[in-house]
């Protein structure tokens, strides 16, 4: 009997194990067109916090007593869809349990460029790609500028320190703790800011004493305010995720937003799927760097689906270093 | 003997009158290439409180115990520069004073429009350009576009609430009080919001129930927050002023900030002086809207050089209506 993690209450705040539950799903028969996944990877994401307010936004809210969903690999075990075969490695959204029946056509097959599907969870997935046009699209990045990062350990700020360093820029990674700030460095990041050492301002002004061009926020609070206070002129921040906000019932506060005007910067929200049609792009430049060793990949990995949430819970604790996963 | 007002002592939080002194100028000889003007108005502007501070910014600081500066239109009443003729009308930045001595090269003569000189400090001067370049170039607005402007009965806000209705858009004004919102629905404003009169993130869903594709931002602070709160999809703020925060203490709070990503705004700060290549354009259009009623000024007289201050200090108190001028 397949089993999944139901939403049991809206949280306030920061969640807890107490607003899930892992209950059975009645079994449906395959109908028509249908296909049977047995999932072997499942990706927890911070963005699966805000569907789980009530409120209308880019996705909609997660349903109280119903499975909770997020992108998942896995395999075909059984199909009713003729463009899929028992034995297809596919890509979906019906995460958070170990079996999903899913229409053939809310599946992707995964494209054969010679790397581990659960890569398609990462720097091949929602997480690379979220880095590659916030990036270069959103924050009009190019070779010489001088770029901050946030979160340069997490998913989404590994894949940036890489392709800013691929695409030449000068990077200034923040991370939380001595082991992260070493991970950031070994990926290339010509600076690394440790944000438990100090006051942010004060450090990221000793790390870019001449300002900086973008930044590329993964976490709001200080360290946009931060940013604010360095912006060289016409700097253009990227404004991809904000994981202090998302648990905190207090408005968030800046000293230094005024600087926006004299310094005339841009600042740009997105969502990778604005660029969905342009992911050829994509697999080819991600490609051929995950290819020659440019863009490496990192997951921290939870076992089993019972940790689900502890693993999805850990993204707001700091618990991972690059993606994080849960593998079944 | 010309006189000036200096700058005493650096305000904290709100300036008062004692920051400012009236002082006799030493009578300065002459020089080659020099000019001397007797001013008739002055021009008083939000962004002058920016420059009371010691800290870097887009101009330099004012200087302690020096005289003040800003936008004043006068007439010449002698001349060593052969480009300029006693009874010449000019415009130039040493205001807050009755007669200046400069440079030919740092005074403009006014050009031949038919208007009165004292436009030029408002609806063709940084006004109208602040009010023309950001709400077209900076937030991109064009025709059909739902336009939310803060401080509509200001100086700039009158001028943008003017321009944008003059190019096709739906336009939300907010003010504060009975009389100021009577102004802006002169000016033709589709909506008016009196700020005083509830909370704006209520007053503004209400005006805009499809929510804004453009904020023109004079204030920050709350103004600047309920936009985020009802922002579409690719909304464009243009970051002008933020006039609640000039004098405040306390860092700005928001409590919508996180719309930027799930409705991909896009935040823009500007200056004016940034488009001043460009403005030819600016003249040919403003000058047209000027002429055919389509643009109109009004201001808010304050007479005598003894009151600049309080002019001044008015700015923040909402004392203007219209553009905040001081007559000699």
């Amino acid at each position: 009997m397949a089993r999944a993690w139901h939403l049991t209450s809206r949280p306030t705040g920061m969640p807890t194990a107490d607003n899930f539950a892992l209950k059975e799903l009645a079994q449906a028969e395959l109908g028509d067109r249908m296909v049977q996944v047995k999932n072997s990877y499942l990706s927890v994401d911070p963005y699966m916090r805000g569907r789980m307010n009530d409120v209308k936004s880019y996705v909609p809210p997660f349903q109280i007593d119903a499975p909770m969903e997020g992108g998942a690999v896995g395999e075909v075990i059984e199909s009713r869809d003729p463009a899929f075969a028992v034995g297809d490695q596919v890509m979906h959204m019906l995460g958070w349990r170990d079996e999903a029946v899913a229409a053939g056509t809310s599946l992707n097959k995964i494209p054969a460029l010679g790397v581990e599907p659960r890569e398609f969870l990462g720097m091949l997935g929602l997480t690379g790609a979220t880095a590659y046009f916030g990036l270069l699209e959103a924050a009009s990045a190019k070779a010489g500028d001088t770029l901050f990062v946030s979160a340069a350990a997490g998913a989404v700020g590994s894949a940036v320190v890489q392709i800013a360093k691929a695409k030449g820029m000068t990077v200034i990674g923040s991370a939380g703790g001595a082991e992260k700030c070493d991970y950031v460095r070994s990926l290339g990041a010509d600076q690394v800011i440790d944000y438990k050492a100090g006051p942010l301002v004060k450090s990221l002004g000793k790390a870019a004493p001449d300002g900086i061009d973008v930044y590329f926020d993964n976490v709001g609070g200080d360290h946009l305010d931060a940013a604010f206070a360095h912006a060289k002129q016409n700097a253009r921040f990227a404004i991809c995720g904000m994981i202090d906000v998302y648990n905190a019932a207090e408005p968030q506060a800046f000293r230094y937003i005024m600087r926006v005007i004299s310094m005339r910067i841009r600042v740009q929200g997105f969502i990778y799927t604005d660029y969905l049609p342009r992911m050829g792009e994509f697999y080819r430049d991600m490609g051929g760097w995950i290819a020659s060793g440019a863009v490496k990949s990192r997951d921290t990995v939870v076992d089993g689906l019972e940790r689900t949430p502890e693993a999805f819970l850990g993204l707001f604790s700091g618990a991972n270093t690059g993606k994080m996963l849960v593998k079944l």
